[in-house]
């Protein structure tokens, strides 16, 4: 059996668990005031051209996204989102669980259009009633999308440009934001997305950790008291140390990046094959999950040999499926997909 | 340098680690569907005596405490607890972010008196008013509790009477469980504790895991839909196997309990020694946790050599402190310790 | 001028207005549970044929649909509701500030459509990644809508039959009920209603009182410790009498009826006339709420003299507008309005 | 019978309810925006010499404790109280439900001590794990308070002081805020207050209306949205002009002022006719509530002709009780209770 259902079916990155193992028996201090922690914070903020930059270890996504959101809106406020962002459909109402609406908008391919975000608060104030409604108080984006899309460089600084006119932060989700800056095509980097967001996070769970999310703020005072509420929504790791050891091992020579850059390589290598097999595209993507519209009597005859996942549910004569590839995913494991169909 | 600040300054047993590795490259499904995650449940109903239990992991006590007992009261319910409890002391109002109210008992060091527990409830609906205030719901307790107190088998059997009489779920936070179960004249089980709490977790960030916390319903129907709200609260991992490879490994062997076992031992060799040099012991305690009142010229020379934890603001002769031992403790950090005084 | 903004633009109804005048000075017990409230319960029940129904007066809407859907929907769950809902739209978020998503279904002038509300729940529960979504826990809806449109008594037997055998509860917000019972064409009475959803309101403030709406539960086991909710949400009138004498008023004799078939027959002429003048009604509607598309010149003459609502924004030519007729509105300012066009 | 349970068990002063009636047929928009609630507003603003304070007006007590103290808090802090004060004890959780602690002070007949307050934020500040731990992010008093004492005001010019030198806002909760300003002894005024606190509100429910409290933040950008969350806590009244028209005429020719005074005149005459008759004072109180111990066998023969309360449980052989007086009391209900003992 070989394995494509998504890129969190393993432990961590081999150099992340050596590292692990070799820490393991040291005494540190708690809840991220450890040295590692401290240094992995460092070569984030390098990285990030950020040299101020707030930078807090959560666990997971979820709980990141919902403690960010929690942090970034006044009680009044909702967050403005595609409706296919993963905080609307995937995230079992945490973000209403703190107070918050979430305020959708279309989705494009999984991005929202800038257009369409400034209509909506232009629209919003427009309207006497607003103070009975939702104001919209901050932009979530996912890079890259749950659909495998990227933002480019200029939609990014036109939706930052939208979001500061109108006085909003600009919030992304980098759950998988390594697969973003090693896509085919991505022309934008840390550096940038740490100057055009309010608050990011570098997702760790799905680019070679065992878990973990790096929150980064490059203008600290935009996001107060957050450790407290990181605190308040048990959000924060007993050993610290294991997000930072992780962090530091991924941001050391550019791990995180190769580690990325590997996935997208094969997973670009299955779009190809699949696409001269006359297979269908979903969605195109340029990063590491690839969407196909498989004939059923194909699908049904590789699921014998390969693990992947159905996106939606079967269809009549086709359906559409995923695959996602990570640091686990090897050359021959690609080879033996495409000898398949 | 020695240290005894906590019992969560260093990484997991070794023996956790190992299967960690051994395991790292394995594939398996996510959310604690995996095989480990079902074998190692499956340890925990038996060690607990429980076939039917409901075991869900978490990640750590915070985040434990806030959804079990999110999901355990109804909306104008509040959780009663010693006013020494973690929740009401130490979790950054996680418990009121859900909406929640702790009704405050009186500590008996660290423990809540059954007859009080009682007189509250009986006092509370005797009150022609009650429908305006906030309804005990649930009872919460630790054990061993935050100052190293155990309840006895009598006690817990008690409060399960009281609890049980008057229709509230009774709920124990175990996040040092194992130092309790080896404690010092110690009378219960955890088949004790699954027959007598409605649910309870088992700590495992303390008691030699890299994180994690097996919460037990013995009942499933007493927490009903708590997967959803366990994923509400941001407390899912998705990488879940490195919890049930944790639970597995501590619940194979018995190496839960001789993690425990050994901290102990070595906690109450520290404990004999000072009290032995006539050193005032400030709260008795069977556990891992011992608190001394030292005056602060020895207290002073100590922390040349050792680490350790003032236990409320230095006193004007004399400060209370906390020594901690782990699995990480070994028997030569102990005579040195006893050597230092 | 005259007016046609809204209905609730002036005080109450006199004959209520008398009432509270002639009982201002006898002293009674607070918290409604004195005799005019108790009085109005009654007749309540009886006017819903409902004999056993739990009935709780609150102040206003936003208010009492934020209560009870607190009070009916568990934790992980959200509410089901047209995307023109209230809730949705005008409520400020209150539902999500208790914790609950509002799940959006296509509005068909203002109305869900009962085989949608069947979809959602069906192909919800068909997902194997549900339980990373809002459940759907209720279904909401308005009776008349927002839009001034009335569901059929098959129509509200259906989706009753869909909420019950999915065992969810069907809740109707009547801010505006007496219209619907009054409405053009209506087939269904306050105790079909009552028969067919679990908890719903009748309002009081748009329909002749000061303030105040009924919630009705006719079967009080469906909505458990609805008292002390509506403490906790602040919703309880410390002067409950005030509702329960205006209450009494609107139920004896029918005047909820005769206020409410007084309105609608106003706004009906006013459509006639309109109609047979030539202008288009924007969404049809049987009840005391009227829609019109007017040419942007006539709509600036109308305003000299009468005032009324702009339903979005001025289009370039024409604009969608509302008229509301209430107890308040007479037989001369109809006769005004239909003269000016 | 005559009645002396509370001041809330008649409708409104005959002249509130005069001029609800006078104006009961004019059309005015909603929501506060009316011209009466403009006027209102402008002469609270005189009465507090606080020209530029936002007033907005709220229905009741616990829905206004509950929404200012929403308003006031960040999301990790909590509200300082008496351990007596009605948010701790009798609002069914309501800052609970909106994600607050409520951290208790001890309750000194009442108030808070000045000492304990500071002590309390420096304590909690030069405490290490300060951050797992509830911020104290304002206090909240009541005048009088629930125990019928009032703050002098150099007590409330020392709490201002503290809050200001600390950084947290200072709330008074007002709810019989008239009975405190003609106070026996009172030496503050309602400018003093507008100056000393951040926010406050002066009630009405129980000073002569039907119903109404009018918050005050004499400088409005200290609470900024209110009006958002007053929307979404379900508090905004659709007919706001009913507070306009009452608090306007409680704001003119002073008679919240004469209302409360005649009640604490004749709460001080049955004070001192109860002494004079060897009765014992529970709690000394210069307001409209009197807290007296009543021998069992007085109290029960009064009970045949008087309605008021027991405050606690019954004792063995005497019981606490209170008698309260309104702008309802009538003198010769005082001269008819003073006969009775």
């Amino acid at each position: 059996m070989i394995y494509f259902d998504s890129d969190y079916m393993e432990g961590a990155h081999p150099e992340v668990m050596h590292r692990l193992m070799k820490t393991n028996l040291e005494h540190t201090v708690g809840y991220g005031e450890d040295p590692y922690s401290a240094h992995a914070r460092q070569l984030i903020r390098e990285a990030c051209q950020a040299p101020e930059a707030l930078v807090q270890f959560l666990i997971g996504g979820t709980q990141t996204n919902a403690t960010v959101i929690d942090a970034l809106l006044l009680r009044h406020q909702g967050v403005l989102a595609a409706e296919t962002a993963h905080i609307n459909v995937h995230e079992s109402g945490a973000v209403e669980h703190s107070g918050h609406k979430v305020l959708t908008l279309p989705s494009h391919g999984g991005k929202v259009a800038p257009d369409e975000v400034e209509l909506y608060i232009t629209t919003f104030y427009s309207d006497d009633t607003y103070p009975h409604m939702v104001a919209p108080g901050m932009l979530y984006i996912t890079q890259p999308t749950e659909l495998g899309s990227i933002y480019s460089l200029a939609e990014l600084e036109s939706l930052s440009d939208i979001c500061h006119r109108h006085h909003i932060p600009l919030y992304l989700d980098g759950a998988r934001l390594g697969y973003g800056l090693m896509a085919e095509g991505a022309d934008f980097t840390l550096a940038d997305i740490a100057r055009l967001c309010d608050v990011f996070y570098i997702g760790g769970t799905k680019v070679g950790a065992l878990f973990g999310e790096a929150v980064v703020a490059p203008h600290p005072e935009r996001l107060p008291y957050f450790f407290e509420l990181v605190k308040q929504h048990g959000a924060l790791l007993a050993k610290g140390r294991l997000q930072g050891i992780q962090f530091e091992t991924l941001f050391t020579d550019s791990l995180y990046q190769r580690i990325a850059r590997h996935a997208v390589e094969q997973a670009l290598r299955i779009r190809d094959a699949f696409v001269a097999r006359g297979i269908r595209v979903a969605f195109p993507s340029p990063t590491n999950q690839q969407f196909f519209v498989l004939p059923n009597t194909l699908m049904d005859r590789m699921r014998q040999e390969v693990s992947f996942e159905n996106w939606g549910p079967r269809g009549a004569d086709e359906t559409t499926v995923r695959f996602v590839t990570s640091w686990a995913t090897t050359p021959e494991d690609v080879e033996h997909l495409i000898d398949l169909i």
